[in-house]
């Protein structure tokens, strides 16, 4: 399958003439003109990767889908893959099953872990795929200085990825708003090596001036909004908004009222996040169209925000509509209501024929190298020796929200130890630098986790990727680290000593390299045995866990340097008074 | 006045915080938002050349706008500036006089004359001014084979052209439809040049697959629709069409009412061609909306069709919106029913105040040279011999086209010669190839100019821009001609032997030196001048004679090369059965 091979102008234009056969046509269909608005049944023909006609067209290859709605493929505007916990070719097999054919990649959690290495890992497993992947320089690595990441990315690095490839587009997501506001020279460094580029944005709650300068600075997109009136000022003052709706994040039922102050013109949406598991099972940016029209938008205000409006936003040029001369990216709905494609054309080339993908990989074509660099640990590195008369600070973690509460609790002591005390939902949690065998480690306690035995640990860490661990006893805890130093990275469940289940993840600790199904497999027996350790069922625990270390998020966190009070942001010690 | 400089991002941010004061504060005027179509009381702040702030801001300079109404500057989509005959920098003071602010130009009439030299000066012309020129790279010069134009832009010239500024966006409106439609090589060689590029398109009445083939070859722009029905057909099909009024081209109320059907994102306006006296006396893109208001829309709709969408369908970055961040170009209404422009802020300097031109520049920088290059002529040379018993092949003319009519007509004969028969209107004409010194003469005869004496010539003949004349009398019409070889090419009326008036174009004969006041009167003294010869006062004679040459508008031309019948694409002898 040649997905991106155009063919010669010339054939271009006699299949559209009608002159000579199409390479491939689309027979009878409903088919969606994204400048009208409007469906208009005709055959839709193909030469090569590219739509050459609509009307009545006879083909090599001819698909009936009479009956049946097509759109063009469908466009993620903003999206970690690293989040879906897939290698970047097995989340795109998932996203062409579900009608999405290109996606705005930001691959910051990678480039956090691996650098420069990182970013070309995803540049070169994308390469040459029936999906268009574009890329977006990662803005903010590290996220902060109050831990330690993998690696940095300095402007000389943005300077360097951003002419990998034209699929690389401009800048992602800002996230260091006063930075910005506050003209710090690094930010304004970055902001001046893109400033004939796409830079990303991300501003919750930014408004007026605040907002003026925030826009003037260059970045032309929001995907962070919460209120169709915050979306409302935002696209009033240029910026692309994106609705959101991710596997953490749902904003999306909160911001489509927008849709009755404003035309779409201005607006995308994006998932930013979204796991293995809701994308198998719910479904990618087709389950926000979903979403909408049951809602009670119309299907032709909707399709456009997943289409040509992300192509306008990214200056992609013959992409996100079914005319001639656009790129052949093509899906075919059963209805306007559940959005499950049945054939998805990808530049031209058939690769969801009737819900199979005929598209195959493997996982991963080459490997990114090892990640993790830590040394092995034993039950004795968690003990924490009381501070008599003192109590401890501990993180009040919620499971509807990612924001934690800093909390001061009494210790439950054992030989002159403070130590989990399940009775009370208070554990011993760790975090252990895993990428330059530093040693770091910090310790502290978590209210609110629910395990009731054992121990559970992912290398999944927001931003910087260390290993966290949350447990009821240190042998536990000692085993889960250890299995994953041994097997690059992962999420495990342990029990008296054993390991009850593992997501391995080799690339970087945060992707596996096995296929879909089976990482959905080890994602079931992994929440199976959460469940018997004592974890409801609607506890998302192990995201909880990924995002305990974002010391940017209030109010306290941990990492491998210790405890972060957020809101002061500033190191502070377990103990207080 | 530094009409482009960019100030340092950190003053950009200061000024939008209102921590600094803004270089150019217009306060209190309604404020377009062409994202939300509304408009919004408040400050528009400056820093350099960008708006950075709408809101309440102080600046160095303050402009009270209360009560006015505030656009993004204009621009026109497409124009031949020539057509004006103004140079570029005169043209650019009437255009910014009216908020037209920027445009995008194809300079197909100076580089049919003077080639490469021609385009290169409308670039350099344009360099360094308040005005945002961008060109498009002539594509169809000489347009025909048929006559003698002054140049042959190949391939090989337009890969140069093209890479001589970042303002040269793409290839000029591709008029060889039939050509693209049967592939022929050089046109397929031009598409395949640009095909990254944006090209404009020129397909009036073209349809269904023909129009499917045209767009898919990458042809996405089309202003020559006559009908809303065509003009919606094109943009279902993918195309940005532009609404047209330009001089000879009266389109714009016709294709008004597209807007009941489609919303106006895909929609821009362009003038095409414009006059002198109608640019002074009518006013220019501000005159569409003028138009467009009288006929009762909304100029919420009609103002993005001059700025935003033309920024997008170009992919001007930044331009086209009053929004922190965008280009500071700006137009200040008095009213949103005449569209007069009060004041004109072209990247963040005020280049009109008090609708006075604060801009100064002589008419020209740099001439291009020389473009008469022909013998003197005698009254001999007009000598046509009568051929017993043939009739005349004559042109009719017709004051309200350009279409011409074959008429077959006898001639009146004097001494064994065909002369001109003011009685029953038939004139002689001629065209003289005047770039090669080829000595080639076409003589024929006109139905139709309604001259009752003495002769008018002129070195504007489209496409290849030879030397037209028409004329009651050989001696005067000698006299004509020998006038323009003489000043470098222009507009002349003679009568009697005497020069009565001219409008000297010594920019390749297309366009004066003068300063647009000078050309005006010159143009009312050669308008005087015709009506003393007879010609009625609503006839459009100069023009009309401008495309007598033009062998590509059905159904009778003269060329230098003689008469073509355009029907039969072949030329044809003057005397016929």
């Amino acid at each position: 399958m040649d997905f991106w091979r155009a063919s010669p102008l010339e054939d271009q234009i006699s299949v559209a003439l009608g002159q000579q056969e199409a390479d491939l046509v689309l027979k009878g269909g409903h088919v969606f003109n994204a400048f009208l608005k409007t469906w208009e049944d005709a055959d839709v023909a193909i030469s090569g990767n590219k739509i050459v006609g609509i009307g009545e067209y006879t083909g090599k290859e001819e698909i009936d889908v009479t009956g049946l709605y097509l759109t063009p493929g469908l466009m993620d505007a903003h999206v970690h893959l690293e989040s879906s916990m897939l290698s970047p070719r097995e989340m795109v097999k998932i996203l062409l099953l579900n009608g999405v054919t290109g996606a705005i990649m930001d691959p910051h959690e990678i480039t956090n872990v691996l650098g420069e290495n990182g970013f070309r890992f995803m540049l070169e497993e994308t390469a040459g795929i029936p999906f268009s992947a574009y890329l977006m320089v990662p803005s903010c690595v590290p996220a902060t200085d109050m831990d330690t990441s993998g690696a940095r990315i300095t402007p000389e690095n943005m300077a360097r990825l951003r002419g990998l490839s034209p699929r690389v587009l401009g800048l992602a997501e800002m996230m260091n708003v006063p930075g910005v506001l506050d003209k710090q020279r690094g930010e304004m460094d970055k902001l001046k090596l893109f400033y004939k580029q796409k830079v990303d944005g991300h501003a919750p709650g930014i408004t007026g001036k605040d907002l003026n300068a925030y826009v003037s600075s260059g970045i032309t997109t929001e995907h962070e909004c919460v209120t169709p009136e915050e979306a409302l000022e935002k696209v009033k003052r240029g910026m692309y908004v994106f609705l959101r709706e991710g596997s953490a994040a749902h904003n999306l039922i909160d911001l489509l009222p927008i849709l009755k102050k404003v035309d779409n013109r201005r607006l995308c949406f994006c998932s930013d996040d979204r796991h293995a598991d809701d994308l198998i099972e719910q479904g990618s940016i087709n389950y926000l169209l979903e979403i909408g029209v049951a809602q009670g938008y119309d299907p032709e205000d909707l399709v456009p925000m997943a289409t040509l409006n992300i192509a306008e936003c990214y200056g992609l040029q013959q992409v996100g509509a079914l005319a001639p001369g656009y790129v052949a990216d093509i899906v075919v709905f059963e209805d306007l209501q559940s959005f499950q494609p049945v054939h998805v054309v990808k530049g031209g080339a058939l690769v969801v024929k009737n819900r199979k993908l005929l598209w195959k990989s493997e996982p991963v074509r080459k490997m990114p190298g090892q990640s993790m660099n830590m040394p092995a640990v034993t039950a004795d590195d968690f003990k924490i020796p009381i501070r008599a008369g003192k109590k401890l600070r501990v993180i009040g973690i919620n499971h509807t929200q990612l924001l934690t509460k800093k909390l001061h609790l009494e210790p439950k002591v054992q030989n002159g130890e403070a130590v989990s005390d399940t009775k009370r939902d208070i554990l011993k949690a760790a975090v252990f630098e895993r990428h330059h065998n530093t040693g770091n480690i910090g310790l502290g306690f978590a209210y609110g986790f629910g395990l009731k035995k054992g121990a559970i640990a992912t290398t999944v860490g927001h931003d910087s990727h260390n290993l966290s661990v949350v447990g009821t006893n240190d042998e536990d805890m000692a085993v889960a680290v250890n299995r994953l130093r041994e097997i690059g990275g992962g999420e495990v469940v342990v029990c008296d000593g054993e390991v009850k289940a593992t997501v391995p993840l080799a690339i970087a600790g945060l992707m596996s390299d096995r296929d879909a199904v089976v990482v959905n497999s080890q994602i079931k027996q992994l929440d199976f045995w959460m469940r018997e350790l004592g974890i409801p069922e609607d506890f998302s625990t192990f995201m909880i866990l990924a995002f305990m270390s974002l010391p940017v998020i209030p109010e306290l966190r941990l990492t491998d340097r210790g405890l972060v009070d957020v809101m002061r942001f500033e190191h502070v010690d377990l103990w207080c008074d």
